[in-house]
């Protein structure tokens, strides 16, 4: 089964990547940028049967930084 | 509005980072990981009415790097 976890940074948590990007995006020319902010996902292939707690536990163990990061689990249907 | 462009490498390229977490998953001693690729994506606020041609240049001309990666856009409903 195909799994994808989104790991984006807390609200409230300075995000530098987010700022360069919209900086670049502003030098670039675009107009109408209010806000830019920059997230991971990760896309496991997973055996089938892999239990929810197991992918909470590959989460907040490795996947994601819980002190300043949220994550999401999404299972793709094929 | 807000979009959110997903950015992944081409299939076919190699991942090291991805390597590298799925290495990590089966030292933490999680079974049955097959396959581990990641990418990241950009949330943006815009100013509504931004056209779709503005966002697919701001993705072939910074966001993604499209020698070796493919991008999706979101339109995110509020």
């Amino acid at each position: 089964m195909k799994i994808r976890v989104y790991v984006s940074l807390k609200p409230g948590v300075l995000d530098p990547q987010g700022r360069a990007v919209h900086h670049a995006l502003d030098g670039l020319g675009f107009e109408g940028v209010e806000d830019v902010r920059i997230g991971r996902f990760i896309e496991l292939d997973m055996a089938d049967g892999t239990t929810d707690e197991a992918l909470e536990s590959m989460c907040e163990k490795l996947l994601a930084n819980t002190v300043i990061e949220d994550y999401r689990i999404e299972k793709v249907e094929r």
